[in-house]
């Protein structure tokens, strides 16, 4: 079993290391890297037992073979698959797995090791934040939007029937392991939602990677060759600069990565939860973002466009269809992030560049929403 | 209304600042500090609004108090009484505190005020670590064990039925502010209880106050003057030394604090949970863990004996009924801090000075535990 990789190879992969007040953790990205998962986690020091809490999409192949990974890393392995999802992603769900870790009593010392999409990774990281009063976390991403957004940083989230992801914590992960080859049997749809917010990374923060996700995006959407592998963890690398940056979004960095998500969340709130994907809500909310900043004379129509041209190059939607200007509006006052005073709108200023800014007119946001709508 | 106090009350009450990952804070110790609630959070630099859950029997003159103390110092304030004990230590409890936070909309810059007993502390201080990724949680504990050993350093827990206190998060308070004379309506078993944790602080690290609660037992148990709260204080201050340089138990520092605690975690056990309170089963595992040193030469009888002699003039148990050798020696294996190998023993070398062995006889724990056998 060919599990030693060259020294080289693992520079190759690593995309970035995240240093954080709870440790240092690295992000490692590349083809076929699950079958090192017991390698690199032997790497972090850990010891112990691996508890692998599995979306069931994953069973049998998937989950096989990073169990299999582990052993080969010599951790005693022990498997959940479970049916993970929005519809679920609450406390009911994290009991199952507390029952499961209560039978195996799994220790302080032990690992969870949490594989599946962004759902997986919130909620079996919640149970591991709250295990014991914490133990360590793997985060083993399979989605797109998993690898470049949600899976670094440690937020981990469950919804109560009164709100989405009202519960969480803080759970920064020991090590993060992203197989491409996990995203070949990806829906198209979700695999399009998830370069959306690749390629909200390159919008507020790296021209090149903008323009590579421009000038690529057919090679990009088949995931041909190395360049797709690149561009996720160019993205993957600057998310991870964020989060050490400014680890309890308390700053002004991590803000920025909410670009589009003002108009986004509203879309998804207002439409009902499930109808537009999270990265295809985010996408339409980047258009009102870019509207809003054209309006205030930030950027040019330009740049407006070829932000449009790019998405739709993702097959992403740029417009939605019978939504109101007031409910959406009305949406973003509600958002848990504005409701003590005015919204702080990320807004693009060039290619590459993004900012804060708090004083948007109330008719600029409501021509910006009306042009977004179809 | 006579809130502030002068620079040097404050000087005498504060009892320890604790340092840690998630931050600093103060420890406030002292009669009637509970007016000061307010002005002192003020002092954090926290703003937004204060949610004070308290367990029921605050209800309604100290719980008003309380309240009171918030709006002086500018909070707008809202309170929610739970029965709380051991019996709803639960997930089911939190999820009322979680619904009544999301009716209220409580945000991430709001303050949760924990008050009431070890449970309420525990409890809402996992709502709080749990809520919104975490929101800042102010720890005013009413009984004696809560002051001088549960609310300082951070640790949260609920139960679940498979076992006690397997949830949990380390999530550090902001303030920690205890009124003495909350005390007074302790149940005096309750109180006796809680002086067992503050004495093993002084058998375990600080011979002076060892001293002192052996010459001063019956003005300590009646909270006559200023001796008891001095030495409330000193218990505290020792506490928060540890949490400081030990923040998460992984050195050697915090484990000192489990001095008498293998036993007793036993007693508790196989006697039923509720039969003997915390503190009377740490009293008893105290002089089991005197029994080990004693026959491993480490201390002589006459420390044995001194510390009978003080546990019993704060009328705490020295010995248990009814309970089987082996039983409580089979319970000690399955205890969570030793399940992954031998159990780490915290032992007596002197009088304030304690250090861990692991390499005790199993003969030596069997004769021990068998000498606090009636």
């Amino acid at each position: 079993m060919p599990v030693d990789n060259s020294a080289n190879n693992y520079d190759q992969n690593l995309a970035a290391v995240v240093n954080t007040t709870q440790g240092s953790y690295r992000v490692i990205v590349g083809r076929d890297v699950v079958d090192d998962l017991g390698s690199e986690l032997k790497k972090t020091g850990l010891e112990g037992r691996a508890f692998l809490v599995a979306d069931v999409v994953m069973f049998p192949s998937a989950l096989r073979r990073a169990q299999e990974a582990l052993e080969r890393g010599g951790y005693e392995t022990h498997v959940l698959a479970l049916e993970i999802g929005e519809a679920n992603k609450n406390l009911e769900t994290v009991q199952v797995v507390y029952e499961w870790l209560a039978d195996m009593r799994a220790e302080r010392r032990d690992i969870v090791v949490a594989m599946g999409g962004g759902v997986t990774g919130d909620l079996v990281g919640f149970a591991a934040a709250t295990w014991l009063r914490g133990v360590a976390v793997v985060q083993v991403p399979t989605s797109l939007s998993a690898m470049v957004d949600s899976s670094i940083g440690g937020k981990t989230g469950v919804n109560i029937a009164k709100g989405k992801n009202l519960l969480g914590a803080f759970h920064q992960p020991k090590l993060v392991l992203q197989d491409i080859a996990h995203l070949e049997s990806l829906p198209a749809r979700e695999m399009a939602a998830g370069w959306a917010e690749a390629v909200k990374h390159g919008l507020i923060l790296d021209a090149k990677l903008l323009d590579k996700f421009e000038r690529l995006a057919p090679q990009m959407a088949a995931l041909e060759g190395e360049e797709p592998v690149a561009a996720i963890r160019r993205s993957v690398a600057i998310k991870s600069e964020i989060v050490s940056a400014d680890e309890f979004e308390n700053g002004n960095h991590r803000i920025l990565l909410n670009y589009g998500h003002t108009i986004g969340h509203a879309i998804e709130k207002v439409s009902g939860y499930g109808t537009y994907l999270h990265g295809e809500a985010v996408a339409i909310g980047m258009m009102a973002a870019a509207g809003i900043a054209e309006r205030l004379g930030m950027i040019d129509s330009e740049l407006v466009e070829r932000q449009r041209r790019v998405l739709q190059s993702y097959n992403l939607p740029t417009t939605a269809n019978d939504l109101s200007v007031n409910a959406l509006i009305e949406a973003t006052k509600s958002d848990k992030k504005s409701r003590s005073g005015t919204i702080r709108w990320v807004l693009l200023e060039g290619p590459g560049k993004a900012t804060t800014r708090r004083d948007v007119p109330n008719d600029v946001v409501r021509d910006a929403v009306q042009s977004i709508l179809d």
